[in-house]
């Protein structure tokens, strides 16, 4: 037998040895999807861990896949660009907000949800060694999605806010620029700007966005701009495009996601839009990782971009978000528990450090090598019958410390949902 | 602007370079799929190029699409190992064929689509400069994948039959063992055993994977057993699986796809079966990737494996590959062009050497730089109005004069269909 190391993964070394580019960033730790799956926690705990909905697509994009699925062609190999009615209805969607007139066949790439899309943006322009900056905390996928390519991490905090109010926003959280300036090297390839931000919830101003792009134009810079969350911007904040900033067409890459605009996270379905000199290097690679993503569910997506404005469809939804934001979070005014109030995304961060919990609880392995809000996390999941994400995830290793104050709730869930878990997270009173 | 390259991928050298992988191997050439796709060609052209099919996946499998798309998690994020009723499903129909209890937590990783397997595969597996042995000619994305993930492709071809019958079957496509062992390097890492074999259609004997499977022993090498055409093995011919050989399993990763098995190419579901050694790292990698595969059309694809075997689906829907198979080799036994009568896969390859045409013929660009086949293909596909695909494409650069003698016709289409292609394709009596 091969001996197995902590994550489960066996040690070929005495057989055939895995590729080195595992052992970097954290490819091989168990993650912490993993970790706080339903399948470990209590039966009837209520998740708010893992970013999905707990209600099912809108019934007018579901009737979409059945038409595809009872043709021919839609449930056949689509284009590796993406079947040509979805580039449509995100060129007729995007265009207007992009301020351009998109071309389906060399600007938009339709991609296997937008972490196939990022995949490949990595796969397409990374060199041995080149840098990647990503501000933390950042989406955890970032991190070996770049050093499978051969690309190298570099980190730039957001600085949480430091007062002692219970309710802090989420525009609280601060880019020192001079940092982002100082972390620049000859190497540095490309820079990740995530707005909305998962977890933070932070929505990033005009002004940001612009002194960001005064750097990437000053050293020749690709941004990857994730937007995934763009049709969850609350309170009449404005959501800013840095591809639209000027001169910075040429260097952006646009994401999106299908999973999170239709409530469908598990039909791997997403976009870029950028120019033709972003686009085509990536549909090269997208083509050789997956060939071409699932037809039914890109007719699908179509319908929903298509029908999605006469429909006042994502209008209507801002509002059932903003409700569940409500009742999250009035919840945790009431408790008096610092927190993040998200301009955008479907994500609360709650600062857990003043929760206690006794260092002897019967933590499994998992958890015990991680940070502090591993821990927490696990406790209140169990105890409190609520889960929740740890932050210090979403960091490298060297900044982790940071993120053990937080833990993020989703608040993707229907309202009855969320008032059950509200209930239960009352209790956390006991233990302040 | 940028200066445009002949593939139309716009060189950014002046601003920022993409990836030097992608100048390796064919992945920045325009790939034949794309040139000859449909809608370069006749609007009435019958299309026998690309190997989808010209019919929809049955009903029964359909329903259990719909019925996921009416339910909430199956339109959620599946564990990256893929639904649990899917890996069920794929204990219940592969475990017996490989004579084990398969564990559904550690050798069992459903992909999105086998193409995504494959490339997982690679990106667990190679590190920089590492051989992975392709037996010419070779599926046209394993070279890519190949390169993307540093690896190094060589090519070991299997020799055409030389004599001048115009049937020929395609186990005489033989492998030379000597050439195999004179193609291992230090550096070798895996050999690739595509069978039933595209293009070729060849089920390779229990001798010959035998004979593999030693050198794999010898130099302790993993083998990728691509079987995506496992229930496509025609007359009675045992399809002999190499995971099943003494010693074996241990090194050896099987390759499935549900848009084989089920007429349903565009739903992006495959599957890896293999030792934990094998799949773990490869889960690791394939999570980061596309990080799961599309719920609903997982759930479909398990509906598919739990009653295919009371609905004798398999043996049904061979029975109708063997009749389509007929009509187009019975129609090349008339013309009296040599071909290879496969068998297992739905592919024939047809002998066009003998084809006369114009060379002066109005063909495009994209097809003058390239082999004699291409010509041919183009000049059969405008001429007569059936599609083909050139085989030189699936040679090494070196290698592709060996190709250039043969296309590629695909017969996953209805009988109408192909009696219509041949009654077009019995004009090639007057080019010879």
């Amino acid at each position: 037998m091969a001996p197995k190391t902590n994550s489960g993964i066996v040690d070929r070394s005495n057989l055939i040895p895995f590729s080195s580019r595992l052992k970097e960033g954290k490819a091989l730790a168990q993650d912490v999807w993993s970790i706080f799956a339903a399948a470990n926690l209590p039966a009837d705990c209520i998740n708010l861990g893992q970013g999905y909905m707990n209600f099912a697509p809108p019934e007018w994009v579901t009737k979409a896949a059945e038409e595809a699925l009872h043709s021919v062609a839609p449930n056949h190999y689509s284009h590796p660009r993406g079947r040509i009615r979805l580039r449509e209805a995100i060129k007729s969607f995007y265009g207007p907000q992009l301020n351009r007139d998109l071309d389906v066949e060399s600007e938009i790439l339709v991609t296997s949800g937008a972490n196939e899309g990022q995949y490949s943006v990595f796969t397409a322009f990374l060199e041995q060694g080149d840098e990647v900056i990503m501000f933390e905390p950042f989406f955890d996928q970032y991190l070996p999605s770049v050093t499978f390519n051969g690309g190298k991490p570099v980190y730039v905090p957001l600085h949480p806010p430091t007062d002692s109010k219970i309710k802090s926003s989420s525009n609280e959280w601060t880019l020192d620029i001079a940092e982002l300036r100082r972390a620049i090297t000859p190497r540095t390839k490309m820079i990740i700007v995530n707005t909305p931000h998962n977890p933070v919830g932070k929505v990033f101003t005009k002004q940001e966005l612009e002194a960001i792009a005064s750097l990437a134009e000053e050293f020749n810079l690709l941004v990857m701009a994730d937007e995934v969350y763009d049709c969850l911007v609350f309170d009449g904040k404005e959501h800013v495009r840095i591809a639209n900033l000027p001169g910075m067409w040429d260097r952006t890459v646009t994401v999106g996601s299908a999973g999170k605009a239709f409530a469908a996270t598990g039909w791997r379905i997403g976009w870029l839009i950028g120019p033709a000199s972003i686009i085509q290097p990536t549909l090269a690679a997208s083509t050789r990782i997956v060939f071409c993503s699932n037809s039914p569910l890109q007719e699908a997506a179509a319908t929903g971009l298509e029908q999605a404005k006469e429909r006042k469809f994502f209008e209507n939804q801002l509002s059932e978000y903003a409700e569940r934001r409500k009742v999250l979070c009035d919840a945790f005014d009431e408790i008096g528990l610092k927190y993040t109030l998200p301009e955008g995304s479907y994500f609360v961060l709650l600062d857990i450090s003043e929760v206690k919990f006794p260092e002897d609880y019967p933590f499994p392995k998992s958890v015990l090598g991680r940070g502090r809000d591993f821990r927490a996390c696990w406790f209140i999941a169990v105890e409190l019958g609520v889960s929740s994400i740890p932050v210090s995830e979403f960091y490298c290793d060297e900044h982790a410390n940071i993120g053990e104050a937080y833990a993020r709730f989703a608040f993707c869930k229907d309202v009855d949902t969320l008032k059950k878990a509200v209930e239960r997270l009352r209790r956390l009173k006991e233990y302040m």
